[in-house]
């Protein structure tokens, strides 16, 4: 493919601004030299690539958990799972770009859908994912032979380059929804898979209800020394709601005891953690469950990056940049790159507003790049 | 905007494969629901977003120096430079990424072009840059205060959000090269940028033969003492030809003595680091010099991510996937994540073939998704 | 002081040896000469300073639990804690140390014994400490004004310069061990002490049954987010020991299933580490526990540097270089550095032999001085 | 041993003060029983082991390089130089550390000395050493078959773990600095040592000006690709003279133009740093050139850990703590830890006090405990 033989993607004209060249013939020779040569000026482009703050491409937007899961039960019933197509996992698209199945630039968020016993079948890629469960239970999630429960609450990470399936030992189905940085592999172009086994041992099908990375890793600040480092993410493939909760409670117990112990007034929250080294349980993807009491409003802020939330219990309000939406267990979000964003609970509500988040932010921690600033609402 | 009021941007087809529906008329139904919510399944993408290794999107090119400079002198002559358009840069647009001003997915790559006593304005962007001087001589590069001579084979590195302008000293036009990683932080979604002063101070706009940083940071494995820490970029704002040269001649002198000093027989190569560090100068692009001797070949090698090289001196072939290019000073190409590439210098070439790259490799390795590997052209 | 006035505290004296000089008169002066100018030959001295692998200067030796008891029981009566003195703390001495109050040449361990109503002042000093309890219950340690529990088998990590005092709430005397860095710090020269308040205020007096630190840090993997980073020391003041003892029984359970958990059939074992980057709790010390199942006993190993027990539970051996001793319940030992150890549960024993164990390792560690291997006893 | 066996270490004596008992007949079996059972109360040694900041047990101390010189050419005339003794060092013995061979209670220092056409023997040891030549040359140091030629004003860093022996092939005598961290590891008991070859091969014995670690890494800011990491002492085994002066002068020379480039007016400095991570070249001694323009005054300082200077060139006066000399090339003296230290140059001096620096800051660094202030001497 050369310049000479097929048509120019590049297709450049004058624009009117400070600093820009007059309109003349000279101009549009020097312009279709440039298309010839496969060359863009930057004079015509930096108000796009080079803006004041981050402008995202990618819109807020709201998926209510009902409509997800009725979509997602309608393809258990007409849409196969197996080996080619994988898994029966159906990705938001935001509506900003350009029906790609990207929930923003870089993080792919699917519900996932597994009948009774239903396999899907082993592989392994390097992007890195997790699952996290907003309700049901009877899934197991085998991860390098290690199987592991998902119940209610629960958080699964799953580093790249593993090898896993699920099997649903249920009697019913279930629904829960996968994180993963698709959009951003697909994009650096950094991606690799390989298919597994067509189907798991019977011993790796076992339903425990602690899997060994458990047993192993989930001792608070107790390292077992038979076990290597971990560096890159989390060896702990499963977090519990027990324990999540206790832990967000804990932190409102302080505040009400007048320690500093919360965000701001009302906002407990904990970020899910490589216990081996305290990072971000994945490289790319940061992970947290966010609990606003009854009443209470969160700081608006703005960070470079995106995120997506689900609602995995209580009732609130939400606003992300221009929008506000009522919302309620299992609807998820979008907030795009420096957009402002803030969170209530309904007052009165006899619990609080759990908000599970995961975001780019590691991405943007390991270059340097992050920033996060408190904002306010036009 | 939603989903309701205007068309969704998802449009779903069935199509053939294992593991895929049959195209009934529940799966239509199925699948326009999931257009109407703004869905994506995963079944009918995952060749596309998860291969096997990655398949860049982006093409091999070349550009060849001369109709560069001849376009660019055409702009000194047409375009005006000041505030607004910022700079004389005209940027390589790879044939298959649409038209934009991307060499790579990630990596931007322009001609930069400044005319005798003209002056580049002031300004600071979280974009990380540099400029690699392939020939002439005459302009100062103000980072933060601190006037930079620019000379053949000079490469200066340009850190984010530093101020800096570019002012021509001399009697004749310069041409040079600017690396950013401008796509990086366009798709990602994570730039910022301000304006500076219409016009650096006289005292700035002085030519010294080295700048306050060489001074402080010029001199091998010696730290000055009063110098803050520079962990995200480095402080030496110029790394000369002449010591480039003599690292990788040094290197050719102790492989002709019997030592291991060379990536592989004739082929000599140095990264520029920062010698604070000794890390990448930049957190998102890295940057080497490549020396291959005459009759020498560099061996085939993939890597995740993308390079951009451009011929310093001499004559050779360079292979990237299915192209072979013979090159020469100031052609530049483009390297796609994980093809094939290997240069070779001409048998009975006098001297050798020196090449420049750039590379977005430092996001890869802060991510912990790096791969290299030798392999073989077919 | 100079070497004139004062008489030179070198003495030298002629040593027989390979490339050893003649004992001559000439020789006799030169090493006068040296003795007058504070000079000293490495070739007199290179068989001690520079042995063919470490030869501790310490001895093994075992404490016997009752005995100090006893003896801090009996101080209990008759020394008085308060400012000056500080605490009631009875350090162990190694008997090849010179009569100093070191255990080790970098560790220093102590029983401290505080009676009911007793208060042990506030102050804070650089060297870093823990307390571990093998028996009794009912003091507070204030750390920075959160009273955290002591009760059997809790671990108990108190950074350097964090203010601290101890309180016992209870109508019985209490004893626990204190494990600082205290000989390291006085050889190298490097601490500062300060004093704090005589008495700390009521609400610190109070006597909750969770600290402040373990509502926030106490969870696995869990982050609290509004806590600051904590990258020299621990910010969790307890590690529990329902923790620790289930910790330690999951990995058996795992053994007892077929799987790779224990560090070698019948040894498991948990290191106590800092939850906001998963290392050791303390920059110059290791904690951690060991439990061998009834009939096990550990690889022997050498490591360089030197370690203290205490038996926190069972009944077994322990070997250490040429000494083998019994041991039961809160006896303590000495480990000198590179000397081989390995420790055996009596068979039949109806549990199992649980050693708490401290070690100067991390220093090691940081400077890359760190050397551990298997070994065999003659 | 045991403590039945044998008399004990241990003394106890009553002494008074603030929360000390009585001195009754009770307290004296108290202690009889501690002395017994190896046991030492904090309450009687607080004051020694943990002072309100450090107060070294070494002494401030200077030695004359023409008595050092002295002394070392007559050891010259009568030791030999050979396996088993090792080398002809002769080591600065502190005055108030019991005659041990100990410049300072981690560092060693010492003058070495080999006559014309002498070998000091192959061996490595985990000590970390390096070479200073404040005069002379004529000698080769071979570092794993790499010989590096010492010349005035050299400075050769020597990782632990590395083969290395010298030869002088010279027809004149030649002395140098030696500086080590061997009272650091022989207090902590962590080292090693092994003997090498006889005689290194006569390509081993050649004199070229450069070394090959020197074509490999003495470029700045450029890595040699073929390079493995160095991450733990630099791979750049020489830094010479010409650099370091030219560095020094450079900061003079930015500070008279009005920039900030020294520490303080006519104090500028460097740190020898390992050019693959531009930390310290040594992971337990820090290595620094000072130049003190004529009539300059370094600020008075105290740090944690001791140094040992050596006057490379010039004439001044240094004060340590309560001493003031006057010092000239090649005299050696001692900061402890601590102790405030200036130097300052002679008023109408032409030209300079340059002063060579070694500490054991990197040890503090590594473990956090590192801490300097500024002070005024009394």
């Amino acid at each position: 493919m050369t310049a000479d033989t097929v048509p120019s993607p590049v297709r450049l004209k004058a624009v009117a601004g400070p600093s820009q060249p007059d309109a003349t013939p000279a101009l549009e020779r020097l312009y279709r030299g440039f298309e010839r040569e496969l060359l863009v000026p930057l004079w015509t482009e930096i108000g796009d690539l080079m803006p004041r703050h981050p402008r995202s491409k990618a819109a807020p937007h709201l998926w209510r958990w009902d409509r997800l899961v009725e979509l997602a039960a309608e393809a258990g019933r007409i849409v196969p799972v197996g080996r080619g197509g994988e898994r029966r996992a159906i990705a938001l698209a935001n509506p900003a770009l350009g029906g790609r199945p990207f929930a923003t630039p870089t993080l792919w968020a699917a519900i996932q859908y597994l009948m009774p016993g239903e396999n899907a079948p082993e592989h392994r890629h390097t992007q890195h994912a997790f699952r996290f469960v907003v309700e049901g239970e009877g899934v197991w999630t085998v991860v390098n032979g290690d199987p592991v429960r998902m119940s209610r609450g629960d958080f699964l990470p799953q580093a790249g380059w593993n090898w896993h399936s699920h099997h649903n030992a249920a009697s019913a189905p279930m629904a829960w929804i996968d994180g993963l940085d698709i959009p951003f592999s697909y994009y650096t172009e950094s991606q690799f898979f390989e298919f597994g086994r067509e189907r798991v041992s019977t011993a790796e099908q076992s339903t425990p209800e602690r899997s060994r990375s458990e047993h192993l890793w989930g001792h608070p600040g107790l390292r077992p020394l038979s076990q290597p480092d971990s560096p890159v993410a989390t060896p702990l493939l499963a977090y519990r709601w027990a324990d999540t909760d206790k832990a967000l409670a804990d932190q409102l117990v302080l505040e009400a005891e007048g320690h500093a112990a919360t965000l701001s007034p009302g906002h407990a929250a904990v970020r899910f953690t490589n216990p081996s080294n305290g990072r971000d349980v994945l490289p790319t993807i940061r992970t947290e469950m966010h609990r606003i009491r009854s009443g209470a409003t969160t700081l608006p802020r703005r960070e470079v990056g995106s995120s997506v939330y689900q609602v995995f219990e209580g009732s609130g309000k939400v606003r992300v940049g221009e929008h506000t939406w009522a919302v309620k267990r299992g609807d998820m979000f979008v907030v795009p790159s420096w957009q402002a964003f803030s969170a209530a609970c309904d007052e009165g509500f006899p619990g609080s507003l759990d908000l599970f988040r995961f975001s780019d932010a590691p991405i943007f921690e390991a270059l340097h790049a992050h920033r996060t600033v408190s904002t306010e609402f036009e």
